[in-house]
């Protein structure tokens, strides 16, 4: 009963099978393979975005802190929600790549920024000098770290308050396939039709073996992508290992498939926690995963059944019975309804 | 007739099959995977070094700036070869990992950096004040980027004036495994008996489909390496996949074997080419590289005839046909005696 | 009547006679003309410090960056009050000079940390792993932005639970001659007797033309001091110029002398504004600064009348006479009771 | 006798007395000041360029480092003599500022970089991929570090190659006063005349204090060149004491007046050099420095007789008498003839 992570997981046999068969004789390096040109086809085909530059990288971190660069210049403010993953989960990344912007945090109670919150964090018009961190992009995790999803309203007053001051506005999607799958939307719809002008599209959590889309709706902010990717030393000579992962986790919406089968698992999760009385939800799990409070000995129980899982707050396994603790429960592509149910039986 | 890059070859198939076995289920991420103790393990071992820190990155480039970035402080110099991959082929790289470290080129006409050349690079004791770059550490490159190998005891020279100035030596090991196969010694001799404190160790030209470990033999070296791999995007999640491939290269001795290959390629074409009335060969071809002089006509000919090849100073197709241009003929794993033929037939 | 600012107010005629005495022929440059070893050992004799590393730059902002610089790693977290200088005002100079450290706000309602948020901030021991910012320094403001002081007890508290973790503390002191008036403590008192282990003590906005101090009371981390400021373009050639304002500031306490004749002024005013029905102070007023809320009306007269001031949020000429708008107001050295007096009339 | 650096020397009366002027009351801080308006119209005035942007510092590093920011980004190569002060005397300043950009060095025997080694190091259009440094701007030295001074003819040549390329060209004029005192040109004609789009124009070695004004005659460079001093600490508060020194170093021409007094005095000492048997001089020495080779046992009789000087390869109170090494004399401008007569008496 595997909760711990969606990139614990194994990957999808569809995505090995495309690696063996790209591994056929010499091949241009660098991207230059033609498979990279079917899949930038097909990106800007699933995101009716005809004019996208697409690029690849093989981390979830490489993929958001190479955009954020492209669009933060060292003396800004990026604005991103207090539960963001480029804040908490990234190793200063974003700093780096940036060359040392600086992350501003706006309240989001339940992992979702409001638009009234992001308004007060920029500051009014006018209130930033050159004694001060300047105006710079916002990015949104979509799913966001709780598991809440944003819906598209939300995204699209976000992203008009950064455009109505020249900022740009860069989407984290690690989870970006459970958000589309939760939302029922279209990609163009969850993002350039709301406002996003580049996203991090995950492949890694749901299926592959390490492979992430940066996907510039806005192309001129994809100017130096290619030269910041080398700088950084993320460009694969074997770059067709990475296109061919891509183009299989596309291929006959794999990449939706796999979605849809990680967030009904966590709905089924959801429902059977909600059925019970000692399980207390936090946020609005609205994908593929959720926070929920449990007592230590509840906890302990489950985990002496083989559930595995990340607790926040301290450690189930000594102290008081009854105290409550947190867990997060992730659910990835391979976790059926019989895995589930099994944690439910130990639920009790 | 693909001689225009190692990295442009097929993976070998045990690598692909090491990839497909390591899909199993859940496993823990981020490097604390079993396998990865075993690639430890082995590692160490083959170096005959017990306290070696081992890590993994996908890309050569990531390889080298991390460990510079261990190595060097942003205020210092960097020492390399003026034809070294770091300071010609890698972005930038070096100095965005080190946060500003200058690359300082020591003159290596065959590729070699000799001992007399790097002392007067390194200025005479006392000769730095705080108005200069501060003394740094040395790169050494093996095979070298002109196909020349340094022998040990050259390595052994460099390294002892750096050391004798307290500072620290890392090997760029890209084709460390083909300059073992043409020296014939034993990995330790060729580091850390030698005095080199940190290798890059490529398994991506020779074979791998994307992987290098970073080897530490100073394990002081290594104290924030995971920290600056994170924070460089490098780490990866599903890092089994990286283990995996490491572990097949080193199982059975495949990476020598691979290297023995293109070792034995290499030297069946510089034979042909020495041959040939018309070529001159440039540097001391002592691995899987060499650079071959020849009339534009000439290359115009293997061009045509199917060989894939890259000219460094011209472009053989326009021109004068008589004049003579400089060719960079790489042999991977991959490439049989079969190829060597036909491309010297083609030759004349 | 001048309350915009201490920094735009004049320079003490003592500073200034010492500069002219200072342009004596030719000295060696650098930092190591004699006038540098009297301002050593002076500020060693006053704070009771005699192995203290001494180093003067023009800025604020440059002491501050480079102290920080000096105990923050590229990947740490930097701890700081939300209201910080180093925060707000320093155009990311911190994160510029510690290559990308992440200022971590501290909740400080009114001005001062408290040990319980700091607690909070560090998260507890192990929370943190290589995905995360690494535990860093703490960057404590004296006097606050706020204009309160905190007591000595307060500054050992918070210096204890760094150093209890390993980690350093640094004080912001741009205003420590104001602080140490206020409090009537000694400077060791308030710096390494409180755990400070590097301080910026700051001359510029008390009567100097710009120079402030970085006084390392643990000389270790002093090491790359020197090396960094030559770096950052810190380094005075003509640095006579800058040692002689420090030796002069330091001369005959002049340093305390002029911060008294400030924090008076500020009392002075603070006792007018409090017999005043309309005025609220916002924190306690402990130094030379006050913020406090007035009518828009009330501050336009103000200003009408030649009172010069910084409104933080809004601008009272325009907008609803009876809205309250809060101003900061700030005494300097030159302020005498007079001006504040012709304020307080003016304010009726 | 004093030749050891010109900004070992003093500052010119005039220069202290319009600091001095300045400290009357309360002005507006960080260069808001009346003082700098009537400063930027004098250098505007001065070099033709009505659209000139202007900006104050107060060291030479921090102007260089500053300008090559503006100009080049983190992953260019910046083009400069193998001689330069930006590459062997500001400790890794410009790769600071531009955030990690590689100085490339073009060989300059006499100091003086020739357009045929500057298109030697561009290599050819279309060499350069993402895997190398990209193309960047130039900066060249005038006065050079060797002491030898272009002509205009070669400035503009230079320039011109990076023109035709879309580069910008940056002038170190840490020493421009001396250069313009020689050529008997327009501040104009050897600037933007001539290509330059940006100028280090120093005040600190002839005769101020410590100010340098960073000149763009592009003024589009110079967007981001505010927000980029104050993130490096190079914002003074009390800016009125940089734009009095600055107003003063121009009022009545008094920087062209310091620099003819440097240059003839070493023109003098030229002279006598030039009649002494034993000196020879290596480098063209066209402004206000000679380097002159010279038997230790010379050296050392002059260092006895009192003259100071810096010797680049040696120490010559030990050693061989007979051995020679090289010595670098600066004249400075309050160094009169009587000093150069007696450094000659004593050369015998």
């Amino acid at each position: 009963m595997q909760f711990a992570s969606d990139n614990a997981g194994p990957a999808h046999p569809a995505i090995l099978e495309a690696i063996a068969r790209a591994n056929d004789g010499h091949q241009r390096a660098y991207g230059s393979e033609s498979a990279m040109s079917r899949v930038r086809d097909r990106i800007r085909d699933i995101f009716e975005a005809p004019q996208a530059e697409v690029h690849l990288v093989a981390t979830g971190t490489a993929a958001n802190a190479l955009i954020l660069g492209c669009m933060a210049r060292p003396w800004d403010a990026v604005f991103c929600s207090e539960h963001a993953h480029v804040e908490h989960d990234e190793g200063n990344a974003p700093e780096f790549y940036t060359g040392g912007a600086k992350l501003t945090l706006v309240p989001a109670p339940d992992g979702r920024m409001t638009p009234a919150a992001l308004e007060r964090a920029l500051l009014p018009e006018g209130a930033r000098s050159f004694h001060n961190a300047q105006l710079g992009p916002l990015s949104i995790t979509q799913v966001t770290e709780t598991g809440a999803v944003h819906d598209l309203a939300e995204i699209a007053a976000l992203s008009e308050i950064m455009h109505a001051r020249g900022q740009k506005v860069h989407m984290d999607g690690a989870r970006f396939a459970n958000a589309i799958a939760a939302l029922g939307c279209s990609p163009a719809e969850m993002t350039w039709k709301a406002g996003i002008d580049a996203l991090s599209f995950g492949g890694t959590k749901n299926g592959c073996l390490g492979v992430e889309a940066a996907v510039f709706f806005d192309p001129d902010l994809a100017r130096d992508f290619e030269i910041r990717r080398k700088r950084g030393g993320h460009l694969f000579s074997k770059h067709r290992f990475l296109s061919a992962q891509m183009q299989a986790y596309l291929d006959d919406d794999l990449w939706l498939d796999l979605a849809r089968r990680a967030n009904e698992a966590c709905a089924r999760l959801v429902a059977g926690l909600r059925a019970h009385g000692e399980a207390e939800i936090l946020y609005p799990a609205g994908a593929n995963l959720v926070f929920v409070t449990l007592p230590r000995a509840t906890l302990r129980r489950l985990s002496d059944g083989g559930a595995d899982f990340y607790v926040m707050d301290g450690d189930p396994m000594t102290g008081d019975p009854a105290e409550r603790l947190t867990a997060r429960l992730v659910c990835d592509w391979s976790l059926g309804a019989e895995q589930v149910d099994r944690f439910l039986a130990l639920l009790g």
